[in-house]
């Protein structure tokens, strides 16, 4: 089929189309701020956090805040949450359900998992919203360079809308299925990377003793079935790959507070539904560990120095 | 620079050279008989097993066996091992070492953990031959196709000769270290694959409980932190890959008892070396349930099926 070339004129449009769509993006944090500052390429974006530094530096990163929530949802036809738990985005949303403008659609890309993700969906629809759980796969760097992965759960077309506005932040857009199964994928797929992390972890400590060469184990690792996205991207071992935490002190990244965060949803969700994951809890422990040892704010793939000290 | 193309002499001549080599094959299990015969293709090889019926099934498939292990020995320039574990092999060699003939070359490649190899090449070099660890990964499927992946320990000059003969076995060749090491690497390969085939189910098994489309998950989890060598290439959930245990009612493919003793073997070394593996004890327990119900027979991704009914 023939496609025309927009001219200058159509383009120009479309960008200022889009830049009178307003958004609001709730949550500066760690993987907040670059999305914000992404979206704000492409979108007219105001975005808030209830800490003033936040703001300040989103400001002098070029991005515009806004002095309360309020201010931020005057006008507005997306919000975008970034919050670190279901308690903060249900309290948050208490706070501002009865000021955001009709007809907006309600984005949350925090991972609060699928029991607290219903509840915020329910609380939506109350008051005649449409909404969608969009969280995120990828990490500090993924969002950076816009390249996240997407888990989106809704109803079709709350989620094509959603991905209008999500598309410069992502490259791979899944529907899950109906409301809270993006954070259902989500918890599953945490759940698997927490495991893997520490199994990776178990088998380079261990080649350590056995006086096998790292850089060898790495090797083998990658080219046969003990492979995986860990092995690839995230090693937790110092001086095999570049631009991972292990490179630089173990600075998360994600941190091992977060991992743990996410795997108590999962166990959480299991127990509420009665299904055992043995693997998962010990998990959870070595996790915990790391926080009671009081490194809970370096990266989760600090779990291999924990095992090569032991 | 230029590269002259053998003429059919030459080829002939070559292919002589090697179907006069005369290889001695120890061992027609599971793996030990796709090998056997990918190794016929090229060499003279003569295999024998304890067992009378794998001789058989062997010799129906185009192979030759030899009555016993003194007749196989005879004029044998390589031999290679494929037995189930440490006190089999090191039993079966105590019978043969002083049968072999002088400057034969003996390859390992059964897995039997880095302790029982040094063992069994201190016994070599006592007897004066050259000696190679050479375990492998990727299963029956890839020893059928001769798409192996070795994992080799010892000299370079023994590793590469023993290259030679392992060529039409394998796609990936790694040279790890010292006597032992491929051996290190091989259980620390396992360590992770039995830890992620856990984690991937309790995934599914979770997302099965939130009434999430399994095949929505693989998506996910294929292209997010959660991806994996047994996402892509050994799923335990049916219906989601072709040419998997799972779609053929969890036949091994490789089975649990198989799983248990490799993970024993990483477990015992590491507590050898006062190493200490949580997440690898538990997997451990995890499989040992499933042979206590009875179910070791069955493919290790079966564990997946144990949890979806719990």
């Amino acid at each position: 089929m023939a496609r025309t070339k927009p001219n200058t004129f159509t383009k120009y449009a479309s960008f200022i189309g889009q830049k009178m769509t307003q958004l609001g993006f709730i949550g500066l944090g760690h993987m907040g701020m670059p999305m914000a500052l992404q979206l704000s390429q492409q979108f007219s974006v105001i975005a808030y956090d209830q800490n003033p530094q936040a703001c300040t530096e989103f400001r002098n990163l070029g991005g515009q805040d806004a002095p309360s929530l309020e201010a931020m949802l005057e006008n507005v036809h997306v919000v975008i949450s970034m919050l670190p738990n279901g308690r903060i985005l249900m309290s948050v949303y208490q706070e501002i359900i009865g000021l955001i403008p009709k007809h907006a659609l309600l984005i949350d890309s925090s991972t609060i998992g699928p029991l607290a993700s219903l509840e915020w969906h329910a609380m939506a629809k109350q008051h005649g919203f449409r909404s969608v759980d969009a969280p995120v796969s990828g990490g500090v760097k993924a969002a950076k360079e816009g390249r996240l992965s997407f888990m989106l759960g809704g109803s079709t077309e709350n989620i094509e809308a959603a991905k209008t506005y999500l598309q410069p932040l992502g490259k791979n857009f899944i529907h899950t299925g109906d409301a809270g199964s993006g954070q259902a994928a989500k918890i599953c797929n945490n759940l698997v990377l927490a495991n893997t992390m520490i199994a990776v972890s178990e088998a380079f400590a261990l080649a350590n003793r056995l006086q096998l060469n790292p850089q060898k184990l790495y090797e083998v690792l990658k080219t046969s079935s003990g492979n995986s996205w860990v092995i690839e991207n995230y090693l937790p071992v110092p001086n095999l790959l570049k631009d991972v935490p292990a490179e630089n002190d173990y600075q998360a990244g994600f941190s091992g507070t977060m991992m743990l965060k996410d795997l108590k949803l999962a166990n959480e969700a299991a127990k509420h539904l009665e299904q055992n994951l043995k693997l998962s809890q010990s998990s959870q422990d070595i996790y915990q560990d790391m926080i009671d040892q009081n490194q809970g704010d370096k990266d989760f793939s600090y779990i291999y120095q924990l095992l090569a000290d032991n």
